[in-house]
């Protein structure tokens, strides 16, 4: 009776880090799609929204750490739920930083606003943030349900933001070149941009570590192919390299 | 005897891992050192060299995530060796993300060397460097002795980091404003500064885990001050916000 109290607080612990990590994750998108939709609205209110909900992930990583380290600590687990445990802390890592990309974006809210864009940047902006949402929700569904099958279709799904940015990083180049009045807030949004790529990132990271959870392996080290965006070189007169 | 050989094993087993960041780091350190020289010379083969460079640290990661696991489930340490090794883990994850970033500014090399700068774009760039490479080296020695009053030193240094960052975006807008075929470039210089900034917050992250080792205690969550490069909007006439 009571080695199976201990099994089943065991267990309970255990979901509880899962359940923690479910949450973030939802938050997570939440910040994410708010950033956004904050930016292309110039919505001042829901940007300051965005950066003060970034402490709710902060603190749930600390959770996740110190109760992880404590189950590790008191109930020396094997190598299995040792693996599901470990894979808690990183994915609650790779989470804090989407959260971060998210308020970044949310804290240029105000310097983009100050001009007003054309609207096809903003439509670039927000496909490329659908498909990095859609990555984290994939992902977050992958760790739900174990089925690391999916995984090799994700890192596709990665190339593709890659080649999505890249494109969308020539495109605010030549709005700058194009009028100097386009450069400051342009610059903000190359950085928008860059932060949601960054967020494909971490959903693969998340990916790899729910593979490794899973199968006790780790996924081969090197990516296929990546953003190629530090290779664009425009010329002044509009030319493209 | 054999308790005695027990114990020597697993303390050489805990020193590997700790010799392995120390030689990670030194790795993270050149290769950011590289990057920048590769930058300012206009240096395709350095920036080639530091590009291959980022597999040692990728190889680091792996090879510390793994011993540090087994280590873990074989030898199921208390709570101090328990940190210890998770702190291991984190700094590799710190020092893997240094390299990336060092990579992604020898990527720009060739995009950046296509228009030569001012010079004295370099210029903010290298004490940029020199600043986060400082940190980053100070902390690696504060992992070595284990002296965490150093710590808040070092965050005083981050807010250095992130002002001078701030300062030399305004100055890079500033001249693209000026002409146009500065644009492409300088975006460049843009994202190696970004990225410099970030190596500075990885140095960051780095002394919170060897608190965190050390004490057994999390540092307050929220950095004082921080990068406000963000708000920088500048007007196309050259006045600035």
């Amino acid at each position: 009776m009571t080695s199976k109290h201990i099994v089943r607080a065991y267990d309970e612990e255990l979901a509880s880090l899962g359940n923690r990590i479910a949450s973030m994750g939802g938050h997570a998108e939440r910040m994410v799609e708010q950033s956004v939709a904050a930016l292309i609205n110039a919505d001042a209110a829901l940007a300051r929204k965005v950066i003060a909900d970034d402490a709710i992930l902060d603190e749930g990583q600390r959770w996740i750490d110190d109760r992880a380290i404590l189950l590790i600590a008191r109930r020396q687990p094997m190598a299995d739920d040792l693996r599901e445990i470990i894979g808690t802390i990183r994915i609650a890592a790779d989470l804090e930083r989407v959260g971060d990309l998210g308020k970044s974006i949310a804290k240029r809210v105000v310097a983009v606003s100050d001009a007003r864009q054309p609207i096809q940047l903003f439509r670039g902006l927000e496909a490329l943030a659908t498909l990095a949402l859609t990555q984290l929700k994939q992902v977050l569904d992958v760790y739900a349900s174990r089925s690391v099958e999916a995984i090799s279709f994700m890192r596709d799904r990665d190339e593709e933001i890659d080649a999505m940015y890249t494109s969308l990083f020539r495109e605010l180049l030549t709005y700058m070149m194009e009028d100097p009045r386009n450069i400051s807030p342009c610059t903000h949004l190359l950085f928008c941009a860059k932060n949601i790529e960054r967020i494909g990132d971490h959903a693969t990271n998340i990916a790899e570590t729910v593979y490794y959870v899973v199968t006790g392996e780790q996924l081969p080290p090197e990516r296929p192919k990546e953003d190629k965006s530090h290779r664009v070189v425009l010329s002044a007169d509009g030319d493209k390299a």
